[in-house]
């Protein structure tokens, strides 16, 4: 596949549809065997084609986390949306509502009164109520209440107020943090259980640790992961995919070779970012594990390498970024490698809708 | 101006023209004062409106970095164009030379044989020849010849060679290595000369050390600069810039507050970036010195604080980000705020034009 890379000009971003479509149906078999709902996040390919290959394959439905995102997948045909972000003024929650009323399922998340108050406002004059999850902070320290008791609060304030119906709790764990999610959600389901408010979803998620997802005896029921349908450097570190398994590479050309040791490239950090995510260098370069990718300009990525590299003026080297979510927002177009071997456009749907 | 934005929605990019024109005008002063000629490299707005704010000012042309970039220049109007960027590959020389064929006045670099034999080829049958630019490696230790030896010997080349005429010299130096312009060029237009070579332009940029920026005695005739228009966190850090110069501010929401002392906003890495430039924390929170944004998600921003911050969901931040660059080319769209204190889209044209 890769053969054929020498036609496009670069930087480039191509994508294996294989691959790809290979990393959804393995994670679909592992969650429906362990009778899981699955509900991928789109932010990593932000494209329609991969959110109906998601959903084709078996999952409930996507998550995204703007509703601008959310309008794109819309636009395309889903019709089951979650958005996993506090929505908050009158702007936002206009659209969010327009949204509503034109596809078939959508919820969203809150972990806060003013967000659930300002939801309940603009949904009270809406026929069918908004589905809203408490988010929970189970160890992950982003956003989320605090405690049981909080998200036992926050539900029955949704319970209470029009235009809203309280959906479950949402968490975004810590990576290695199945056992906080535990604690936390078991705790407030027993709660939410005494106040008579039912709990259909416990929503989990993160593809570090997507391997662990299960259940545990009936307290999760959903699972959200956006990296596992590209994967990338980040992931063979945390020991969660293999090199085989990243979808998505970097195409760059060497553009100089100032010294035996210096080599320019033409991919900076306008396509393969400053994320780190810990490691060392910006991207792996395939077949070099001894040239070191040490700096980004925004046009320019400068490797270190041995003297006996020996690279050359306009040989193209393939990167694997070190986190690929962030590459793919930087483009409009990817390009998808067929199974056949033909190469086409892959239209970055829902690239940087920020609102 | 600023109190107007909470209309809008967050997270977003606001420009203030008058700082910006403000920014361009001083510097365009000083060049006029040290009798050198200035190009501004548009890789910090990307956007017409200011492109020609700039060449109405008095710049001599602009500088882009991509082809693509220098297109959509083109087709806006401006008609020099000097390309910094060793450029490769059929499609790409191809429409360098569509673009070298509509434009008044196109030049570009080159530091090694094979980009040189490459235009060359592709330029031999065009009637007007394509200026080329040696880049020399005066210390910014990126792409360039090593040595003035080599600057001449490739200033030869490109004389002989068909299609192809020498336009002078460029460098993009490292911070504070003024002394290695001079010494460099210095050397190499004394060998250029003793070949008989004309050496019309010596080409030297970079914002942080612009107000030290100046002929050198006839050495330099060209300055090239970017981040100048807008400023940013970094350019304060180095003193190049006052806070006011500050002309780019990201405004976003808090979003929750899950404890006292962490606080979340809308504004993440597809916006913010994860460029640090050696800073601490991922930008600065106007008027609140005591609140670092420690950590970046993708759409998080967490933001670590005093007890005694009291920053309220819904509440609108300004940011200054650490680096301008990368933020604008996170959008298609900033918002334009005028003098009269009417707010308006700015496109961001040649965002994503990364080839």
């Amino acid at each position: 596949m890769l053969s054929s890379l020498t036609q496009f000009e670069t930087p480039a971003l191509v994508i294996s549809e294989e691959v790809a479509l290979r990393n959804i149906e393995r994670f679909q078999r592992h969650c429906d065997d362990k009778n899981l709902k699955l509900r991928p996040h789109i932010k990593t390919h932000k494209s329609l084609h991969f959110a109906r290959a998601q959903i084709a394959a078996g999952a409930s439905g996507i998550t995204c986390q703007r509703v601008g995102e959310a309008e794109v997948m819309a636009d395309g045909g889903i019709d089951d949306i979650f958005i996993t972000f506090n929505i908050l003024g009158e702007s936002k929650l206009g659209r969010l509502r327009s949204l509503a009323e034109r596809i078939k399922k959508l919820s969203v998340v809150a972990d806060n009164d003013v967000v659930v108050d300002g939801l309940s406002k603009v949904f009270e004059t809406v026929s069918k109520p908004l589905k809203i999850l408490v988010e929970c902070d189970t160890g992950g320290r982003r956003c989320g209440v605090q405690t049981p008791e909080g998200a036992i609060a926050l539900a029955k304030r949704i319970s209470e107020l029009p235009g809203i119906v309280f959906g479950g709790l949402m968490t975004y764990p810590a990576v290695g943090g199945q056992s906080g999610v535990v604690g936390f959600m078991t705790h407030a389901k027993a709660g939410l259980e005494k106040c008579g408010i039912a709990c259909p979803v416990v929503s989990s998620g993160g593809t570090p640790d997507m391997w662990d997802a299960q259940t545990h005896g009936n307290t999760v029921t959903e699972y959200r992961v956006g990296t596992y349908v590209f994967n990338d450097r980040s992931l063979i570190e945390r020991k969660t995919c293999d090199w085989r398994d990243c979808a998505g590479r970097v195409v760059a050309t060497v553009v100089s070779v100032p010294t035996k040791t210096r080599v320019i490239i033409d991919a900076g950090s306008k396509i393969l970012t400053s994320d780190l995510l810990g490691l060392d260098g910006y991207g792996h370069i395939v077949g070099h594990r001894e040239a070191r990718i040490v700096e980004l300009n925004e046009e320019h990525g400068i490797i270190q390498c041995d003297q006996n590299n020996n690279f050359k003026v306009g040989e193209q080297l393939i990167i694997i970024p070190n986190h690929i979510c962030v590459v793919t927002n930087m483009l409009d177009n990817a390009w998808l490698a067929r199974k056949d071997g033909n190469m086409c456009l892959l239209p970055i749907d829902a690239r940087g809708k920020l609102n």
